[in-house]
């Protein structure tokens, strides 16, 4: 039996990141820089003022105090925006709003506070009441970035801080990779769409929602088709359009993947580029993995609930974050190390993957609330983590301390 | 001046969650449920088998050992989704695929590797080589849930477990609160589109982007509007479209909210339902709040990249998760311990926020690497935390153990 490791290592195997594409900053929230994002001018553009206030000479309100208040006259106005062309000359000053360029002959800036003006009147002049030092509230063109800085590095995860500094240099577009389309696929006669009623022997395609929710949870766009019967020649159509389709960048499929009679993944796929392997976890031991005829990737998952979650998570996942050009060491899941508050049984030789929830936040218990079979699927609505015991325990007793992959940030 | 937490509070009381909406289950992800999602049935909603194998009276097979088999008849095939509709009699058996619901007469299931059937080949006997307990390997009628029984309950963020567990209840739709759809308004006569070139004095808007992305990351749809001039009628005219608009649930403008000559913001609605006030945090000092004219809640936010920033995270999103229906007790970012390896001054009598990066899971440096100025916003990219550091406190040295919202997941 392969490990957990070794078929989560040829899962990632199967995944690199697409090719750069330019987007628009609308475009650009949750997807990851392909290239450097490099200021091509200082930022800011000009010395400029901090404050509200007045553009001075410092030599001029050295001696300024609240006892011997400076007066000087007002040449001119500089809200930012519209600069002053004017030139600061000893004993004048101009009005300056934040952000306006320091207009020429000044040197430092005195705020408002500090003087006998009420903003917005306009006087033609103006009591300074203190002194300020040479460069005192003057934003030094470049202190922010030098021409050549690289404001948003190649194989960041772009968020609104990325997309406000992008903007900042001046850049409404930038290169990014592209976001992953995912197919996804439930397999199984036995499956109605959720609100049609089941007949006998019939049940709700759940998988193919849950995996579509969790394509997107994981930042590619998911497309999911209705759920495909028991019949390996229809399976294999799908699945050769879906290769053929250049939109297309991965597959998965739940169900169809262990010893039945009717396992209809391993059936059509036998023999093909995908492996079916044996995997020393619980829940999803049975899985398939490999590429499609036209090289897409495909994991075939098993089909019980539990076992499809858990199985995107440490499976899929992670190569959908490669794609989408996030970097290796990072593709995986923050793991917390937390104490069980209660205890359970754990297979002899295989990993085990517990769907717990936090109830501090060090201490954890299941989630499925005393049942653990893989097909409790509205028992998955309260987790919060995975918790991994190792393939060589067999019993987890309450007070252990297990590691856990944070699945609900 | 009002504390931050003061402030905070008066912006969390401005929202209050969405009215309820029906949505499909492909547009449910990354809402909250408005109610309980029940199940109406019972899950599973009949004894099923939980192995590919052969359903059987547990005593017909009792004595089945390797060396003593017990041979059946196969009366007939049960895979999932065309349960059999034969009765298991003594002697006899009846081939099942997981999922399938158990066949009359049948009370527990032997998995194929412990027979000699080979799937997919049809036989018609078999021999069972291990007898099993009765009710072994069979799911009961309700076992995952009851009728009755809360799937989703209200109040619930719903992630793609939970669109698994609404799917497998048999249910395509459910209620949950509207997503907010918010304006972001960025006011100055100095900004420019970026990729347009500023002329002197001008710079690209950055933060109309920056707070469209955060709505965004805060599970909102941005309306990001072009930035204003600074003419109060003009601001007027636009917050009143806004404000009219009822599909619009919040605006948040960011600058002109000082004490400038030509603080647009402030200039506008002063006098109106919204309340300007310095705010003893750092930075953004000077902050506006409170409802236009029609109720529509507005954020008046500073104009520095870095107050706009830190002033969406305190003030704006947890307001925003509030409106999706998030529970008060969530709204906030999760609070982390850190040590922080390096050390900055803090203005005495008001509460700072420091963008901080991680570079261990409890140990924090400043992301704008030594500059600290508010108009900084390159330097945001690189933020992954906000050190509060409280009102008292007016030098942090390294060493020094803070408290880090943690605002990259």
């Amino acid at each position: 039996m392969r490990t957990l490791t070794e078929h989560q290592d040829a899962a990632l195997a199967l995944a690199a990141p697409l090719p750069p594409v330019e987007v628009g900053l609308a475009d650009a929230l949750g997807l990851v820089a392909a290239q450097d994002v490099v200021a091509d001018a200082p930022l800011p553009r000009w010395d400029n003022s901090a404050m509200d206030g007045f553009a001075v000479r410092a030599a001029d309100v050295e001696p300024a105090s609240p006892d011997t208040p400076v007066t000087l006259r007002v040449l001119d106005d500089a809200p930012a925006g519209a600069p002053s062309s004017a030139t600061v000359e000893p004993g004048t000053a101009i009005r300056i709003m934040t952000g306006a360029p320091l207009p020429a002959g000044a040197d430092a800036v005195v705020p408002v506070e500090q003087t006998d003006a009420v903003f917005p009147q306009v006087t033609p002049t103006v009591r300074i009441r203190a002194g300020v030092p040479r460069a005192m509230h003057v934003r030094r063109a470049g202190e922010d970035a030098r021409p050549g800085d690289v404001v948003v590095a190649r194989g960041t995860l772009i968020g609104a801080p990325q997309v406000g500094a992008v903007a900042s240099v001046g850049r409404d577009r930038l290169s990014v990779h592209r976001r992953p389309r995912v197919a996804v696929v439930a397999t199984g006669d036995e499956l109605v769409a959720p609100g049609e009623p089941p007949a006998h022997g019939q049940l709700p395609d759940s998988n193919s929602w849950l995996l579509a929710a969790a394509v997107r949870e994981a930042g590619a766009d998911p497309v999911r088709l209705g759920p495909l019967p028991d019949d390996p020649d229809a399976l294999l159509g799908a699945l050769a359009r879906l290769d053929d389709d250049p939109t297309i960048d991965a597959v998965v499929t739940s169900g169809g993947v262990s010893a039945g009679a009717f396992d209809v993944v391993k059936a059509a796929l036998a023999g093909t580029g995908v492996e079916f392997v044996a995997v020393a976890v619980q829940p999803g031991k049975p899985q398939g993995l490999g590429r499609l005829p036209a090289g897409t990737p495909l994991f075939a998952l098993p089909g019980n609930p539990v076992s499809v979650y858990t199985s995107f998570e440490v499976f899929v996942r992670p190569a959908l974050l490669r794609m989408r050009g996030v970097d290796v060491a990072d593709v995986r899941r923050t793991e917390v190390v937390a104490t069980t508050d209660d205890g359970w049984r754990s297979p002899a030789g295989r990993a085990q993957l517990m769907p717990v929830r936090f109830v501090a936040p060090d201490r954890v218990r299941r989630a499925t609330d005393g049942g653990s079979g893989s097909h409790l699927a509205t028992r998955l609505a309260l987790v919060e983590g995975l918790a991994v015991v190792p393939a060589d325990v067999d019993e987890v007793a309450a007070g252990d301390v297990l590691r856990v992959l944070r699945v609900r940030t």
